[in-house]
């Protein structure tokens, strides 16, 4: 049994944060401690002002001046719970159409599964090529008069094939359908501007590529698109406490309850840290380094592809790489490589019920390995030897 | 102005946390690192273990075995959010009651209100006294045959008064309606057994009472009850992946999303740490104390009452003092004491709309002071020369 740990599994959640992202949490914890936005006293308005940095660091980063668009979650899932019910509360789902693709992960595709049953929603979730390629003039065919909404995960988490969000945001204009982008997998790794092109709301982790702590998730909301939406959670919002109604603005209400502050803390500096050390270069090198591997094994298949049909940006790609074995199982493979090599890579479906079937991979997943900033050029060869073990076996 | 800290807000988060609760995180964030239930390697197990093990000794404090019965979220808020929504989605909401109290948290109050406005959901809030008490028999009254739920705060978070649950569950059970109890004051604190008195739902974040960081909170829900509970929020549970129905068991679908492995592993410390160290007769000497130093101040006016109409439990109090000053506002008294004696204490309506008009403190809420588990002599001490320099004004 290896005892050496290398950690390929940044698509789940970046590992080694940057020191001062840690030490962000517990300087928060050890030397303010106290809740956001419900004191008459100073350490408070630290927390707040604390609160309102890593706001305003995210907003930056997406190219947007104002920090308000920006509302924090617990996690990805429920950014993208928050953007979903926020935006359909009001609308008359049976007259309405959503518009996705059958790359999504569960987070996306579950709630509208539920809101078809409940009230009625009709959504299409458009194929992709047996690399996670989803075709843009697909796509445009699926809009309808009542799309209303078109989701789209920009990069993903099973392949690593980044969506052309240029043609998309073109399609959702044309349609003045607004344009959600789960950024889960892409957002700290591939340069994001929310107006170039036009995107309406944008959901992602703070713990992936963003490299904050776990307990973080963010939303951005276009301010011209938030007073027409409605959180779905409602409490103590710290303002406004003796009202009973529940008509808050978007960037109160989008955050009920004490906010996760030391968390948020360590995510504005992330995002700091971020600036002086996304090396896009690095990362796509290492990238091709592991895809090659992988295809000179004959026995494993890599799930990919190079080419991508009707997308006129060039193709991208994050570090995430999948593959399956001739005879292995993907649960399997990752045993093996854990307990040989000390190596951990995550298998299965990945959370992401519809694209296996376009994959190949529906009876049993893929074996997933992921790269982060934080990774070394001795994780990349640790990778590479695993590859090779699975390759003979 | 004063340089000195004395933290007398502990109602709206304990701090400072003991020291093994920010060792927890840390170790967490620095040694393993992973997501929780998402890996088929061995720290993923190990992270699994850690959530396991919180859930674990938070069912216990309650007097559970089972430990499926919690479910983390990211606060209070969230908890309570969980319950209600959880409860009420099924049921044909203009046909079901829910009685609850005036001394109720926003995060109860206004999902009520909403739920009412959408769905037509018919609610009492039944009164209370001028010290936060509620009258056990006109709570008996406000049942009617459609009520199918009581939702009770435990403790008020404005003037400290404990309710009597011991009554109340058994107005519960007889009116066959579920009973949800809001522990956000006194988990932790006072020591509550679901099974006696039976409590089918118990809400509180992890960051009070139970010494957790901020970014927690759980909400337990008996085995029995939990079948019927449909969850308002679904995603990636890192089980069933490639399963798009929303039909999983209430322990999965309660929790959607990364879960927040540091905290949580903090709060698992904080319950562990709290078997030691929870010491009643102490916070119930202090808060007397308080209560007493502010009843001596003429130009204060202490909010509550030593006396419960109707209860049948010795009266109880959570270690919460409000008052309100003759001539300066609530906020002015805040103020007062943060820049002259560093002394952080908390004013407004602290999230609870309907009570002040009770209270007598409609117009401006009050000061309050709450101390909890890692407060000190000193701290009450500071407490006391604050309360009498107010007097003083």
């Amino acid at each position: 049994m290896s005892t050496r740990r290398t950690y390929l599994d940044h698509a789940a959640t970046s590992w080694p944060k940057p020191e001062q992202v840690v030490q962000a949490c517990v300087d928060y914890q050890t030397q303010l401690g106290v809740a956001a936005g419900r004191g008459a006293y100073r350490s408070s308005e630290r927390a707040d002002q604390i609160v309102g940095d890593a706001r305003s660091a995210i907003a930056a980063l997406l190219g947007e001046k104002n920090p308000t668009t920006i509302s924090f979650t617990s996690n990805g899932t429920m950014a993208l719970h928050l953007a979903i019910h926020g935006f359909l509360h009001e609308l008359d789902l049976r007259n309405t159409h959503v518009v996705t693709t059958s790359t999504e992960h569960n987070s996306v595709l579950r709630p509208l599964v539920s809101l078809e049953k409940q009230r009625g929603l009709r959504w299409t979730a458009v194929p992709c090529d047996s690399g996670g390629n989803v075709d843009i003039h697909t796509l445009r065919d699926a809009v309808e008069p009542s799309t209303r909404l078109i989701i789209v995960n920009h990069a993903s988490n099973v392949t690593g094939a980044v969506q052309d969000l240029v043609a998309i945001s073109e399609i959702s204009r044309q349609a003045c359908a607004s344009l959600l982008v789960d950024a889960a997998q892409s957002l700290g790794l591939i340069d994001i501007d929310v107006h170039n092109p036009h995107i309406d709301m944008l959901a992602a982790p703070g713990h992936k590529g963003l490299g904050g702590m776990l307990g973080t998730g963010i939303l951005y909301v276009r301010s011209e698109l938030s007073p027409k939406l409605h959180s779905p959670w409602i409490g103590g919002t710290g303002h406004h406490s003796d009202r009973l109604v529940d008509d808050f603005p978007w960037s109160e209400s989008a955050e009920s309850g004490n906010l996760n502050i030391p968390a948020i803390a360590s995510l504005g500096e992330g995002v700091r840290w971020l600036r002086g050390n996304h090396d896009a270069e690095k990362l796509r090198l290492w990238t091709d380094r592991l895809i090659d591997a992988v295809e000179r094994e004959k026995r494993l298949r890599w799930i990919g592809s190079k080419e991508s049909r009707g997308a006129r940006q060039p193709l991208q790609r994050v570090p995430v790489v999948s593959c399956t074995h001739a005879d292995l199982s993907c649960h399997e493979m990752a045993m093996l490589l854990d307990t040989t090599l000390g190596i951990e890579a995550r298998s299965g479906f990945h959370c992401a019920a519809m694209i296996h079937r376009y994959l190949g991979t529906e009876h049993g997943g893929t074996l997933r390995i992921s790269l982060g900033h934080t990774s070394t050029d001795a994780d990349v060869d640790a990778a590479i030897e695993g590859i090779k073990l699975l390759g003979s076996c």
